[in-house]
């Protein structure tokens, strides 16, 4: 049995490397290069490929994998919408994605965000960095005499209030389905104004759809605490930029912490040293010390990667034997 | 009933109005300066004196404040190194401080550090700072991934487990004493030494004494698991500063978060920007990626200050009202 897979990065191969040993009937030939219409001839003779990019999975390149004789795909990532599903119908492929890798990497770094802002860190980092050494006046707050306010409580939504009661705060929460356990520890309000009204934090934990696209927006901020902060790493899209821009200005919004950005697509995980900096909006957010943006790294930490790694070939390999996928994607 | 609150800082100054409110019987005379033999004269006609200062409290400026007729003294701080105690006891000083404050003002600052290791922060804020907005290579861990060794489990040591069993991390932990709920959940290990093997973190939670200055040195480093991150927000001398940075030379420590560090009285909480750097190996410590030195703001909360200001005042009350004080400071 051999997989291909594409867009190998250095950091994923220690846990490759397991896998392999692990799996000693299966070849795999590594490749660093993105799957496209070229590089896809790579495949030929093997019976299936791993993948994992930005960069969509066109037709052309999905006919060219067909011609290679692959119609078996497996993604390390969640995210299909990159991928012409009516090709892939029509030329029979069988996909299949990794949808729960590691919600404990996006709920730390989201815990990490709110503890940087509570704390003030980045203005302190700049005043050590020249040796500025005195602690006044850039007093913290602390976690513990915080009320925050997560929305959506799925598989990462849950895992932050795990941490928050940890650190003693209050916690309340959202969710147009409620998880019996936290509906029995009394934590949910009834509406998304009430949470709004209500904490000194807001973070969320949604996915993009349609009715949540600009859920925080001039109206729902109008609704919050003055001096409130607001945490992303979910969705840029949740987040009408432009209102909490000034929301920053008018001190409305104490700080914000973001790992996702509406416009990110081909601003982030790109590296833009010493060339034009293509997005002003973004530059307005990553020069103020009461922002934090992360280039959507909240997901990457080395739990995540191994498993992204793992359970992507583990369902190639139930691909090719022709068993049930844990995560098959439905093709449209 | 008059009180004279020197060196009083802006920070300070909300939760000192608020006492105020609540104590209309008390006039608050409010002192930027710091207690001087000059400034001792301003207390004159007062009933006793509120103060905090890294500054020594000499047996002149005691003298001073004796002269001026105050003999009762509450400190905002917990630290009495800095008084001349056979002065005070000869001038019949009576002396209170502020032992606890908020335990979770420091626990809380410490797992910060343990975070912004853990997620390789310090790297991500540099390139970011130049707009280099790739994510690889700098792949970050989870905290409940980890083995925390925390060494003391008193009231800070206690808060920062409750905080780590949050993340889900793994807690070993060591103490003189043992807590009796700590050892009901089978958390102690025998020795530090054992500690020192397990813990990927290790976090100081012990005073400094005689016993305990330098337990962090090349011996102990040696027992250590390669790659260890070592945090501490206790006391600098509990760490032989030369044997550490050999340790990060080396790679056997993979990282440090130090809010506190041996030769820090004189050097933190003061302004060298522009100015020579008085130590050479602090900056040593403050150049690396790997290492986050803060410069002693842990208890630096909004929360911790209140406490200071009001427990301070309430009780210089108690003293002035010749009633037994919360808080009396053994005069040696
Ligand atoms: N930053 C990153 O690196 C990263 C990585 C993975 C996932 N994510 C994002 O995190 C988000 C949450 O992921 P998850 O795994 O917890 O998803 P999940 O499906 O387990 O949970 C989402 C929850 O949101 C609820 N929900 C949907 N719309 C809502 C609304 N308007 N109000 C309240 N609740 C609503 C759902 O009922 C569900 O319980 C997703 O948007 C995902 O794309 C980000
Ligand atoms: N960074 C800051 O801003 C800041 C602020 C306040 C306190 N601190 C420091 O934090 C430390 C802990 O404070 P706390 O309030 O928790 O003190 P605490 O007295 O409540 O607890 C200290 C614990 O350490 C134990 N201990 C002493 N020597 C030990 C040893 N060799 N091995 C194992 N255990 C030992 C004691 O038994 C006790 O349980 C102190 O050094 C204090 O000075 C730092």
């Amino acid at each position: 049995m051999k997989i291909v897979s594409y867009s190998i990065r250095e950091d994923e191969m220690p846990a490759l490397k397991n896998w392999e040993k692990a799996h000693p009937d299966v070849e795999v030939q590594v490749e660093s290069e993105l799957l496209t219409p070229e590089s896809a001839a790579k495949a030929q003779g093997a019976d299936g490929v791993v993948v994992y990019q930005q960069k969509p999975y066109t037709r052309e390149t999905l006919q060219a994998l067909h011609d290679a004789g692959i119609n078996k795909m497996s993604l390390r990532n969640v995210g299909t919408d990159n991928i012409d599903m009516d090709a892939a119908k029509e030329l029979g492929f069988q996909i299949t994605n990794v949808p729960v890798y590691s919600p404990n990497a996006i709920a730390e770094h989201t815990i990490w965000l709110m503890g940087r802002l509570l704390r003030r860190e980045p203005e302190y980092t700049a005043k050590i960095a020249k040796r500025d050494l005195r602690w006044a006046p850039e007093i913290g707050r602390e976690m513990r005499m915080q009320t925050v306010g997560v929305v959506g409580t799925g598989h990462i939504g849950r895992v932050v209030i795990d941490i928050l009661k940890g650190f003693g705060a209050k916690v309340v929460c959202y969710d147009v389905y409620q998880n019996d356990q936290l509906k029995a520890e009394g934590l949910y309000v009834d509406s998304l104004e009430e949470l709004y009204q209500q904490a000194d934090i807001i973070t969320l934990h949604v996915p993009s759809l349609k009715e949540n696209i600009h859920m925080i927006n001039d109206d729902t901020i109008a609704q919050m605490k003055d001096g409130v902060i607001i945490v992303n790493a979910a969705r840029g899209d949740l987040i009408d930029t432009d209102a909490l821009i000034r929301g920053l200005d008018s001190g409305k919004i104490k700080a914000a912490g973001l790992d996702v950005y509406e416009k990110e697509v081909g601003v982030f995980n790109e590296d833009w040293e010493g060339k034009q900096f293509p997005d002003e909006r973004l530059d307005n957010l990553l020069n103020r010390k009461n922002v934090i943006v992360t280039p959507h790294t909240a997901f990457y930490t080395e739990t995540a990667v191994k498993n992204m790694v793992e359970i992507s070939h583990n369902c190639n390999v139930q691909l090719i034997k022709g068993e049930k996928a844990d995560n098959t994607v439905e093709l449209g």
